[in-house]
């Protein structure tokens, strides 16, 4: 059984319990980040923390606690649960109060994090033979680049994507590509690696950030901007990145082949090139 | 200290706790309901448990129990908690599951409710004086005919509104108004009531109805469709409707007072009819 971090204490998974009074429950106030753990290592730690900072900031809420303490909560987690390979979850809210819209005062934030090992993450069997993506509208609320826990619509999307067959799905809003269900969304065309810009339309991935920089690294052209779903169709290659997918080929979308419909050069490099990097620095 | 319902347990609100793995904390995959309770009744309860299971099957979810199993629960609360004049509020989700976007299969679904003691609700002095509204845009999900719990943004909106020292906030998307906060929106403008149509776009309310309907049967000609900011400052009166709010009139929408500036006698005549219908029809 896990031991999971509930509001100072560690307990085992089926004690781990917040009062139905927080905020996080009644009104998804509430954010989260998840952290990749390679050889019982921290991903992108920094990076995770930094966004955590600035979506509670958005919201008007704390950082519950410095930096230092929540890493040392992660590797704790890490510890006591032998985790080797997964990633941690992470979730800060505005506490409990009496039920009412207008924020309280004084609450005291919830603080929880738990951990999923995933044995095989980096050596999924679905990198090597690629997702198959699905498209629906965009009808999330505007400011995604919130990491909240209001995730009921990717998740119905996601859901209705394994329904019709596919892996996954990308939401497209004004007839652009926003991003995945819980990932960012890339076409390659002519070796340029074409991914949307940042903006409150889309989550500002910690693994975007990182595999974008790689690229540039590895003198490939890296073009921000909206692309629609036909130029998806077209593209070379398509791929996605997550915490916890890396960097995941995509090889069919609404039922297109994308390319040769395996696995392209540039998306199997880069998850190997950001693969080796996260090993090397993660904490 | 009130208690509280949770999952088959009635519990001390400092016990009424749920699992941090539920997906009503992790994913907002989660509906609820407010009831009003006037002289230890529920106002319009089978039109609560009907929208309840309405919001439940769009999202594939069934009702946990049967309507006269949830209608016991909320009597037993009433009773244990002495609630003469208030609200209850239930919440059912999808259930506790490993984390995943995929809905899982076989997960028992969360059911909490909790009781909201408000004496003097019926006779609320903001009900005399009227509320001061300002507006925001609306950027909320796509599917607000659910009564989801991805509540955040009309969370903020409030909060907002009342650091305006306003009291709430009508949201507007493409030049009209949709909704308040938690609350339909209305204009009167020669006797004729004029409210948003049913859509996607807005909560279908349970009072909303019932004030519509008693409009009709008080002669007041009623007109469902899109009203502007502009339309609504330049109104006789506007007024708000929900399950703890009521009837509550509205006398100023950013900064323009409406009509006299005092609650208008439409609002105030249907705020009167429908305390007496629903006192009367309480169960």
């Amino acid at each position: 059984m896990r031991t999971v971090y509930v509001n100072g204490d560690y307990v085992p998974e089926d004690q781990a319990k917040i009062s139905v009074f927080d905020r996080g429950f009644l009104f998804a106030d509430a954010v989260y980040e998840v952290t990749g753990v390679l050889e019982g290592k921290l991903v992108d730690f920094p990076a995770h923390a930094a966004r955590l900072a600035r979506s509670l900031s958005e919201l008007d809420m704390p950082m519950p606690m410095p930096e230092a303490d929540l890493l040392a909560i992660h590797r704790e987690l890490v510890t006591r649960n032998g985790l080797e390979e997964g990633m941690i979850y992470l979730q800060i809210t505005r506490g409990a109060a009496d039920r009412d819209f207008v924020f309280p005062k004084g609450a005291e934030q919830g603080v929880v994090l738990f951990t999923q090992s995933v044995p095989g993450l980096a050596d999924a069997p679905a990198a090597r033979r690629g997702i198959r993506i699905v498209t629906l509208p965009d009808r999330r609320w505007g400011r995604r680049d919130i990491k909240t826990v209001q995730l009921l619509y990717p998740s119905m999307g996601k859901t209705a994507a394994k329904a019709q067959g596919a892996d996954d799905a990308w939401m497209v809003e004004d007839g652009h590509v926003t991003e995945g269900t819980s990932n960012n969304a890339y076409i390659v065309k002519d070796r340029t690696i074409i991914t949307r810009h940042l903006g409150e339309e889309i989550l500002h991935g910690i693994t975007r950030a990182a595999v974008l920089r790689m690229a540039e690294e590895a003198q490939l052209k890296v073009e921000e901007r909206p692309f629609t779903v036909a130029e998806a169709q077209a593209a070379d290659e398509a791929f996605v990145t997550s915490a916890s997918a890396f960097v995941m080929p995509v090889v069919e979308i609404d039922g297109t082949r994308i390319g040769s419909g395996t696995p392209g050069p540039i998306a199997t490099r880069l998850r190997e090139i950001y693969l080796e990097e996260s090993r090397a620095n993660a904490i």
